[in-house]
């Protein structure tokens, strides 16, 4: 028994359905989130920028008394979690790995899409550890670099004409190419689920890649002892708005106060 | 004569609109640039963290050797330029003031509408410096908080049908309130002047808040001896990107070279 916290953290609001997720299947878990709410969104941003925010969150993550970080962000795990695992002794998971083994148990087809940030599809990320996993699998990845912006506003209705749109011109190829399981490669991205079902059709699974890195945890981590844990939210912008929008990504309401945090002020030698 | 050169900043690459303008108007200006690219955007985040950013931002600029600032941002010229012009000595110009006396040379109805982020519109500054030009005049102000992710993403054009949507629904109560005048108020917005122009038809007068803020420097500023001035570009994420879109808010092929800033270094006291 290890009753200390799971730390999470996410460019933005996204990785709040990761947290969802551990909620749900490891309840007596303590989890301390952090939020880049003040330098959201990564995804369009340079490896060296993405790297170096990264540090940062690690670093406050490590403030706390924590067993273990879910890296809760899809741009993150593509781009600087093989440095910086390599740089913690903390054992941290990304959602990179767990999304696909996750692709894998679901596609009978053996062709499997996968959506993300520029950055993201850019690194490759994704398609290289499916063809670790199985090199025959066949795979198509498209970036999304809008996505983010429209959840982050609050549009990701199904009957949005401007979601409808995007959907189609982002996963038009994807479709085409006959995939029966699609990794939403970003967690912002299962709150455009309905849309994205209604334009791939019933046949495709969709792969939640939060929820699929907090089923990984439970696999590996020493439980907390306690029935019902806590979460304590921390964010880099003014905690107003991400009281108003957590809601949307924890699927209840959050009842949520949040603390602002100076994160520039981590991860750094200070003297 | 002075021939120190004029500081510009925003928080991306929308300023460069400003810098064409001053290119244009001040043909021998030396010019320090910086954009913030690795916090990009502003518009969405609170006042608090605005603020923040901005004094970074100027304290990088009066690193220079530099006789103004422009504040080639819509988003900081109306929340956070009223604090920091008393934190500094150096004459500031935001986009606001020059963008209204333009707005009320040009209405004949009198009736001007604005856009801007969602700060911006909160903040309210264009309505009343507007008022206070002119108690009588009417006004209609809308945030558009998803143009300034748009135009980053290249998507602008007034053939695109998401612009479309877009422009139609975030202008169609300023269209149906009757004005003969908008004020862009952002330096984003107008690589969107086609597409807002196509939906608000030829009789309104558009603004380009950049441009009129550069024209408005040119008023006061004690200008520099020599014919050709030279420009130089810093950015807080890597060059790369920079290099690649400054082109089209540029007008014109950029030959950029940008330079990479740690920008939270600046604007602290450090010991």
């Amino acid at each position: 028994m290890d009753n200390r916290a799971i730390g999470v953290f996410d460019s933005g609001l996204g990785g709040l359905t990761a947290v969802r997720q551990l909620h749900r299947v490891m309840p007596g878990e303590d989890i301390i989130y952090f939020g880049d709410t003040g330098r959201v969104p990564y995804g369009s941003r340079s490896r060296r920028t993405i790297l170096e925010y990264t540090r940062q969150d690690v670093a406050f993550l490590n403030s706390h008394d924590i067993k273990a970080i879910v890296v809760a962000c899809g741009t993150v795990s593509s781009v600087a979690l093989g440095v910086v695992s390599t740089e913690n002794s903390i054992p941290m998971v990304g959602v990179v790995k767990p999304s696909c083994y996750a692709a894998m148990r679901a596609t009978k087809n053996g062709r499997i899409g996968i959506i993300g940030t520029k950055s993201t599809i850019r690194s490759g990320s994704y398609e290289a550890m499916l063809h670790t996993l199985d090199p025959s699998i066949h795979t198509i990845a498209r970036p999304c670099p809008l996505f983010v912006s429209l959840v982050e506003n609050g549009r990701f209705s199904a009957d949005d004409r401007v979601v409808q749109l995007m959907v189609e011109e982002y996963l038009a190829e994807i479709r085409d190419y006959g995939v029966d399981t699609l990794i939403m490669g970003c967690t912002h991205f299962p709150l455009l689920r309905d849309a994205i079902a209604d334009f791939l059709g019933g046949g495709v699974t969709l792969i939640d890649v939060g929820a699929e890195a907090a089923d990984y945890v439970r696999t590996f981590l020493d439980p907390a002892e306690r029935q019902q844990g806590t979460t304590e939210y921390y964010v880099s912008d003014d905690i107003e708005s991400f009281d108003e929008h957590a809601e949307m990504f924890l699927g209840e309401p959050a009842g949520v106060h949040a603390q602002m945090v100076d994160i520039v002020s981590y991860g750094k030698e200070r003297g």
